[in-house]
């Protein structure tokens, strides 16, 4: 796997494309330098000169290259990978277009053919670049990726830059970003494959569009998914949306069904978009696993708790009365006219301690708590935030919070962030993503069972 | 009607209630003193003192008061009231709780009797209180609502003050707010009857967990969506939602297939949540009506188009193929390798220009257009909003966008926003937005059919 390595851990990088402000070339040079690449960054292009403090390499003879990117016009790639590879450089990102996405087939069967000749891996053509937050690798013209723990390749590169902009916006890090294109040779089962072991990765995400190789995947994806979960999404579901895509990038989506069963049978997590995609994985990186459907609600506030048990038994989960022996005791900790049932809705009494002290009491009988606040004059976010924080360091099952809304619960939620909880705009929100992890819970536990 | 004006457009507004720092009061005399409201301020305590500026009146003896907000202890209630009545004051918002939503129905009852014996309207007791953007009224301790044309009226206080917290996060405005609570006297059909012809009002939506008089409401609803759009959120879906509910607010959730069918036939357009309901709001504002359910995709980006033709044909609607006649008239305004189906996609060369040309030229066959652009480092965002924006006027059908994502975009959605083209995060929520306003339309020609 020494090339696998090579695209995400090189120490030089040579990119191979013009140089001229505004060109593929002096973007990817600028995210290298400005985001902080420890290795060596080598320009290699005609023109000569210096970009961002860097020496443009008019040749590459004396170079040493773990990883080539390329982004040359397609006609000057098979004499460069020749060049390449008897220099025996053995890992190369092509972003360059114009190959069997526009039906140029045969010019895509010769790269793929030099790349066998030399045991030279490819990442393209026709992709939107890598990225290796762990050694500040941004080998692409895209947005740079905050720092995080979730892995996500891309078949679509637009929407891979649209992507890493969205989670810029969130403040949602990767471990690492891969956009393949075209996969004439490194696909998604070699990506999953790698980072299946990679430390930094607690979560894989993908976008696909089609596969060509279904049982290589699924394969590899069940087991996968018993080390860390892998969240798809599939686009091409509808006859249109076929149609669309394989006008795209020329692979056949295929029947949407197939790949529903298949995806379902090896226990990655499908989900619609982008959006839920976010959610998911936020959720993911805290609890991998939730161990039974049993929720509780605790709130400071009505409305909210319903419109999420409504989500929540809408989509199979239970909120389940507590028994009598539980009740009772919540009848000691509690104030008067304080609701005893599942919401548990603590009216304006729902300080920390009370959210705390139920948070505690219930966690006896249920699998996951979702915590409800809504900020009122008196109750101060950080304080119900800190508070469930220090909670879910003493009980054992996970806790997930719906902090409503924007600036008032801002730096409520910061702290949520720093106990690792959890927090969603929207209680339905919150409830997609449990139903998921439960999902994934039963279905690894299946396969171990099975194993 | 005069009694329903003076709560929205009083000269005078008089404040019962503590104006200690933090009290409900002193929130309220805040909030319509620095909300710069123009007609009188009276706050009533027995403090005496000033607060924000403003006088504390010891008794009301000499004021002239068109709406007053009462916040003071349960007991006091009923002979503040006596007083009020017997000076004429004709409107009052009782923001105290402790009533039927504990079990204190008697103490209700008393209210709603004094009120009858005086003709006086009174929205709750149990709520938020009131506020109309258009004259600065913000009657209510909730964060303030900024100006738009949505009325929202809810029946769960806290859930009102969620919704205006993640409103002002969005920058989304509000014509009206009113959080009716217990509903003593003023419902949701008073108001929707009041809001039908509030020029103020494009939209009006709702928060409701259970209707007293069904029939009422649904007359009343079904006249009014001939006017304008009704959006509802109905909470208490499920059978533990239903039970939540009852707790809460002493009100009945009722059978959800009921209210679910009633909506139906009203021509009420019920969401999912409150961020379904933003999303639908913004582009009922602008598109009231949309005749029929051909939709063409413009995009320079594959994989988010085919993610929004899937939603779009899950949900039933159309991303039919262009005629022969109309792919001739495109092979001559588009570059090479530019898709002529639908979506048209038109990849690299997907600058301002091309975004318009396919827009007027898809027109003739295509009843909504969805233009999604991701930025690349040649293609600004603003462009090609100016771009849609000025072909939105020439052309007769209405155009959503879906410009992802971040800050790469934000200057384009604002020129979006100048143009009244709404832009969804994800084409999915567009598709949403889209087949809810067909939806609409479809029904409302129904309904002037039959009259």
């Amino acid at each position: 796997m020494k090339s696998m390595e090579n695209f995400f851990n090189p120490h030089s990088i040579a990119i191979f494309a013009s140089m001229k402000e505004g060109k593929t070339g002096y973007e990817i040079v600028k995210n290298m330098v400005e985001g902080g690449f420890k290795g060596n960054i080598y320009p290699v292009s005609q023109s000569g000169g210096q970009i961002f403090g860097v020496n443009i390499n008019k040749d590459f003879k004396n170079l040493e290259i773990d990883l080539a990117i390329i982004a040359i016009p397609g006609q000057f790639i098979p004499s460069l990978l020749e060049d390449l590879g008897s220099r025996g450089v053995k890992s190369a990102v092509i972003i360059s277009a114009g190959f069997s996405e526009v039906g140029n087939i045969e010019e895509e069967k010769e790269i793929k053919k030099i790349a066998e000749k030399y045991k030279m891996r490819i990442i393209g053509p026709n992709c939107a670049g890598i990225m290796n937050t762990g050694c500040n690798l941004f080998a692409s013209i895209e947005v740079r990726a905050l720092l995080g723990q979730t892995a996500f390749i891309t078949q679509s590169g637009a929407l891979g830059g649209a992507v890493l902009m969205m989670a810029e916006e969130l403040g949602f890090g990767f471990s690492k970003f891969v956009s393949y294109g075209n996969r004439c040779d490194v696909d998604e089962v070699d990506l999953i494959k790698y980072l299946e072991d990679d430390p930094q990765t607690k979560v894989i995400t993908l976008y696909i569009e089609g596969l060509e190789e279904g049982r290589r995947f699924l394969t590899q994806a069940k087991k996968t998914v018993l080390k860390k979960p892998i969240i798809a999404i599939k686009a091409g579901k509808s006859k249109a949306g076929m149609r669309a895509t394989s006008s795209h990038t020329g692979s056949l989506a295929g029947e949407d069904k197939i790949y529903d069963a298949a995806f379902k049978q090896a226990g990655i997590l499908r989900v619609e978009g982008v959006e839920e995609m976010f959610d998911l994985c936020r959720g993911l990186i805290h609890y991998p696993k939730i161990k039974g459907n049993k929720i509780g609600v605790i709130t400071n506030s009505g409305g909210p708790a319903v419109l999420t048990t409504d989500k929540l038994e809408e989509l199979g989960l239970m909120v389940s009365e507590p028994s009598e022996s539980l009740k009772n005791k919540l009848k000691k900790i509690l104030p008067p006219h304080v609701s005893l049932g599942n919401p548990f809705d603590l009216l304006a009494y729902g300080g920390a301690e009370n959210f705390a002290q139920v948070s505690k009491t219930i966690s006896s009988e249920y699998d996951v708590i979702i915590a409800i606040f809504v900020p009122t004059a008196s109750m101060d976010s950080v304080e119900i935030a800190t508070a469930l924080g220090k909670i879910k360091e003493e009980i054992k099952i996970p806790i997930f919070a719906n902090f409503m809304a924007g600036r008032l619960v801002k730096k409520g939620i910061e702290e949520l962030n720093r106990y690792g909880i959890p927090n969603y705009e929207t209680g339905e929100r919150c409830a997609k993503v449990i139903q998921k992890i439960i999902l994934r819970t039963s279905k690894i536990n299946n396969f171990n069972l099975c194993n």
